[in-house]
């Protein structure tokens, strides 16, 4: 019926795909961006995070920073106090990954909308060029 | 028990984590990595397409074409042939996620391994000096 295609997608390829989706999968766990761009405005407690991130169980926040924890991305650091004191913060490679995070944002800002299919240029609106 | 936190983390990043997720939620579909790193060696055809990317059924490639093509990432041509030819390849923005997707690979090959939490610098095994 058709003629087999030389098999141009190689074995660098599917391990490309495969490294992208580790990073994917690490980034676009639940509540990681909401996480990471949270501690990108400074060091904050547990109970800061669990505040101001609104709308997440103190179970998935605390798998949340252990996940990132362990991945390299927040530090956390426990102070001997009554009551104890916990803080999180990035690391230099949690800064990396919220600088991709901001990209994917930016280019999501430009070229999707609202998780609505982006129109092709040829259909997007055109501005009125005024009377 | 502890004091209110200000709130810092405004409107702005709630709107910056919700886009950020939408780029994530598109690139992150099952398969859509794989088909943009394949289409960027060049157009292919459907059936080259199945056959290249692997492991994957026709129902499911056929949602993620039709995912990618809604989101302006890539294009589909048909030809009125006969049996039917149809080909697709990336658009400049298929480009330009692909581009994206790419960074997410080089941050994953330098900071995570195989999918293991990535080690600390300070942990990470220091080559061997020679003697």
């Amino acid at each position: 019926m058709h003629s087999v295609p030389s098999p141009t997608f190689e074995a660098s390829d599917y391990e490309m795909a495969a490294g992208t989706r580790r990073a994917l999968h690490l980034l676009a766990g639940k509540w990681s961006v909401e996480v990471l761009y949270l501690l990108a405005n400074g060091t904050r407690r547990y109970s800061e995070v669990l505040y101001e991130v609104g709308e997440i169980s103190k179970k998935t926040l605390t798998q949340t920073l252990r996940t990132l924890e362990r991945a390299g991305l927040v530090t956390r650091r426990a102070y001997p106090e009554v009551p104890p004191r916990v803080e999180y913060s990035l690391t230099s490679l949690g800064w990396s990954a919220t600088g991709l995070l901001m990209s994917l944002y930016e280019w999501s800002e430009e070229h999707l909308v609202d998780g609505a299919p982006a129109r092709p240029p040829h259909l997007r609106a055109v501005p009125d060029q005024g009377a």
